[in-house]
């Protein structure tokens, strides 16, 4: 378990809780041929994401979940089992990159490193904290990585 | 309508019928409240997207669509009706933020330029082309910026 305790007493993380270096490692999920299909049929219904055979004649050569499915997983296993930030997950931008797809049958999980840790020059009640979040596959390959500025609250 | 003629016949954009400064707008679509609230249970299950009280008193001062939501309309919006891609849209990393929340009610299109145009190195049949998706609301506010890179193939 290496989500540390928190200082503030509500057992959530404000800004002077945090430590460049930290890390932090949430549960894993494993995504299914249907969950990437109905993902796929919502919000990005292209026929690699769709359909096994049109995907095999495609750039992702068999079918792969779409980029924005592997980030809404990450999202959610960060937000159930992530750092627990005072605020909630509030990110405002970032680098996003898909080193490779993600496959049916692969079991995602998100490690999270703090980067940089910045107290807010116009707002003294809060930070930018930089993390880079990596979702890792069972084998270790990178999935996807997001480098992203959250917005922390100081400890009132 | 700004989505060029194809020179490739079949109504698909090659590399080579790309170039610097070109501009694609897709069609809109308007958020509700249930539609919000549904994608954070599933995805981004925090307060301020899913409750109005809560939203109140958090960071959004109101209740706000998770940014994977606002990415994910947007790549819809961008299958359906934005730059018919030979190969699909296939992106492989980029720049994203987020300048401001989407809300209930918020009408989103995504307007796309072509940054740049880059044949591949090692790989003769495709190319890289930087394009910048901004997700614009009904009064031109930006609520998301995606700038990234899209494989694109080359003519067979």
């Amino acid at each position: 378990m290496r989500i540390p305790q928190s200082l503030s007493g509500d057992g959530r993380l404000y800004l002077h809780d945090l430590t460049v270096g930290q890390r932090f490692t949430t549960r894993s999920h494993t995504l299914t041929k249907e969950e990437i299909v109905a993902f796929a049929r919502l919000y990005d219904p292209q026929g690699f994401h769709l359909d096994e055979a049109e995907a095999e004649n495609s750039l992702f050569e068999g079918l792969a979940a779409s980029g924005w499915h592997t980030a809404a997983i990450s999202m959610r296993l960060l937000v159930e089992s992530g750092p627990r930030l005072a605020g909630g997950l509030v990110g405002t931008s970032g680098e996003l990159s898909w080193p490779r797809p993600t496959r049916p049958g692969d079991t995602l999980h998100v490690e999270t490193e703090v980067l940089e840790i910045r107290p807010s020059q116009s707002k003294p009640d809060r930070g930018i904290v930089a993390v880079r979040n990596l979702t890792l596959k069972q084998n270790g390959d990178v999935a996807q990585s997001f480098a992203v500025r959250l917005l922390v609250p100081q400890k009132p």
